[in-house]
């Protein structure tokens, strides 16, 4: 149905369909691809008109990640679709046979335990991005699959985005823009929630490098700076930032105005922000995440929002994605929610492009990828999805 | 038809109304009070239901900047209203003797020359927050009075909106935000033109202290960050800042991916940005304004947004305020504008009140205001409005 398909050649295709790794056992396939033709099938959103409309727009599904000619003059054959979900789709089809994956966050094809099961050449999966809670990891670490993203492609992206997300909320933006749209104008109704973020208690549920970078950029806003990690920093770099670690969640919640969600998607963080942790907030917190959806209770957030104890909440992350029509994320009060889109700037497929071309080069040769990309390498699983 | 009045006590009334100052010239009116009562008379937008929403809710005319009780107790007269405009308002029949009128930019009560003479014993023309230029300044010089604003009590809160709405044009925010909210999920035609703020070139036309708190602010970002204004910072903050300065704006503009706005309308500020010279800015530019919707020239703006030259426009100011439901601003391309709002957050409300407080006090004491607060000041003009 929604297919973009270009074979090199019809011997490459030939040489492919009887390239089976002969050497992949269940337990650890080959991290590094053996000689040959390979199968890459990438899942990227469609474009449509737009895909034309910028020549950096590398990220889409037509686009491809600017790597079909590399790709078509090396051999290997590339599939890339958008049609990921249910029995029927293209990437159903191409699992089989598939030995490398490239997903996304913001479209992703979720690579669950019984797509990994079927998938016999399956060696490598790549997330164009960061975040890879779409791929089942604790399959992929059975079936001794490779995982890897482009690590530190959306950190800047993203860290800006948290901060427009703040200060969208704190001083109030959307009701005014929304009586503009309307012909109305009533500055009473926009003031009388509207704050500046100067002096206000800002605290990070994580504080990895988008964290960071955040407090960074929060740093001359003066704002009473918290950070919640498993991990205390570096003192010097915590004396720069002049942030305040707190090791106790729970303790932390009640101080602050405003919370940023900064943590991956774990089986330990599902669901972290439920009914009992939204009440250890304070009433009138305004969260931002942009982290993972499933990290809240839905209808958890839902109801803080209705009855105001959430002042506002904004993000780009959901669950599922792409989220329903129907999602109530879409119509709670106060919110200012987008869809995935944070860590898909120009700038960031520009980064996430080259970082994908760069492990599938590596991955050709035979050599080993930046070992801050890996998320599961040789069955183990990187520190921060433990 | 739109007034809330209170008066002291009935003798303080009639105190009051045989109090005109006999020392008051036509040239000179006296700067500081004679004794006895006084009518001060302040302007400002009509809150409805949202006045007992928030308890610091004191910019808007229920609250009265929470000056009520205060210049009750001393006997003087306090008139308050929202209705500012046409021959039959409510300012009008206050204007012949009043001796302080109290405006504020969110709600600008026209200052002209024709209520300025029938102003008969104005003394003091307040403005609760920064930009004075719906007074007529040169007819307050002519007529001897004082014009005085609350210097400072904007500065955080426009800069840091004008970062938000930077952050909201180059990132892209509000298609986003418009697919949530119709049911939609289409990351490509937010993408396509979506980008980091890091690594662009940001330049401020205007540098004073909103101007260098944006730079500052902006420091984090990594940006490219140039200035015009009519003086070069002090080395040593220019330094500090990371900002360079550019003597002549034309040379400045074609560099920018952003444009900021931070100069007071003055005679030569108004219509600035008109068609000629918004061409000499890069296509493709991003333009935000919160200072004044006069130094735009309003169709060159609306015909810039429609043929792509502006990629995006965001400001909470126009002319005239309130935008009319015509406006045409509203209604252009890729706009993220908003009603006049960046200067009322709940927090410059306070400072603001405080600031009108302080100079009505030193009024009745016969006390000089901070010097930086004054725009006429015995027939002279601030420097900034010259």
């Amino acid at each position: 149905m929604a297919m973009a398909v270009r074979r090199a050649s019809a011997s490459a295709f030939r040489a492919l369909t009887s390239s089976r790794n002969l050497n992949s056992s269940i337990l650890t396939r080959d991290l590094h691809a053996s000689p040959g033709s390979k199968k890459i099938v990438g899942v990227f959103y469609r474009a449509n008109e737009y895909a034309e409309k910028n020549p950096n727009f590398l990220g889409c599904m037509e686009r491809a990640l600017g790597l079909r000619e590399w790709l078509d003059s090396r051999g290997h054959q590339y599939i890339v679709t958008d049609d990921k979900d249910g029995p029927n789709c293209e990437l159903e089809k191409h699992i089989p046979d598939a030995h490398v994956l490239i997903t996304t966050p913001f479209h992703p094809a979720y690579v669950t335990e019984e797509r990994i099961k079927k998938a016999k050449n399956l060696e490598l999966v790549l997330t164009a991005g960061i975040g890879s809670d779409h791929v089942d990891l604790k399959a992929a670490v059975t079936a001794g699959l490779t995982v890897a993203e482009v690590t530190g492609s959306n950190v800047v992206s993203v860290a800006e985005d948290e901060l427009m997300r703040i200060l969208i909320l704190v001083r109030n933006f959307l009701p005014g823009y929304q009586q503009v749209v309307r012909g109305e104008w009533d500055v009473a109704a926009i003031a009388y929630r509207a704050y500046d973020l100067e002096g206000k208690t800002v605290g990070t549920v994580g504080c990895g490098r988008i964290g960071r970078l955040l407090l960074q950029r929060l740093k001359p806003f003066n704002c009473n700076l918290l950070y919640h990690d498993r991990v205390k920093m570096d003192p010097e770099l915590e004396n720069q930032i002049g942030a305040k670690f707190e090791d106790d969640l729970d303790a932390m919640l009640p101080k602050c105005d405003i919370i940023v969600i900064n943590t991956p998607l774990t089986e330990k963080t599902k669901g972290m922000f439920d009914k009992d942790r939204i009440a250890k907030c304070k009433k009138g917190v305004y969260i931002v995440n942009n982290a993972r959806g499933a990290i809240m209770d839905t209808q958890a957030v839902v109801d803080a929002s209705s009855s105001g104890h959430i002042a506002g909440y904004s993000g780009d992350v959901w669950y599922p994605q792409p989220a329903p029509k129907d999602h109530p994320w879409r119509y709670m009060p106060n919110h200012a929610m987008t869809p995935h889109i944070s860590g898909t700037t120009i700038d960031a497929q520009l980064r996430y492009a080259a970082g994908v071309k760069d492990m599938l080069e590596r991955y050709f040769k035979g050599e080993e990828f930046p070992p801050e990309n890996y998320i599961v390498k040789k069955g183990e699983l990187a520190p921060q999805y433990r």
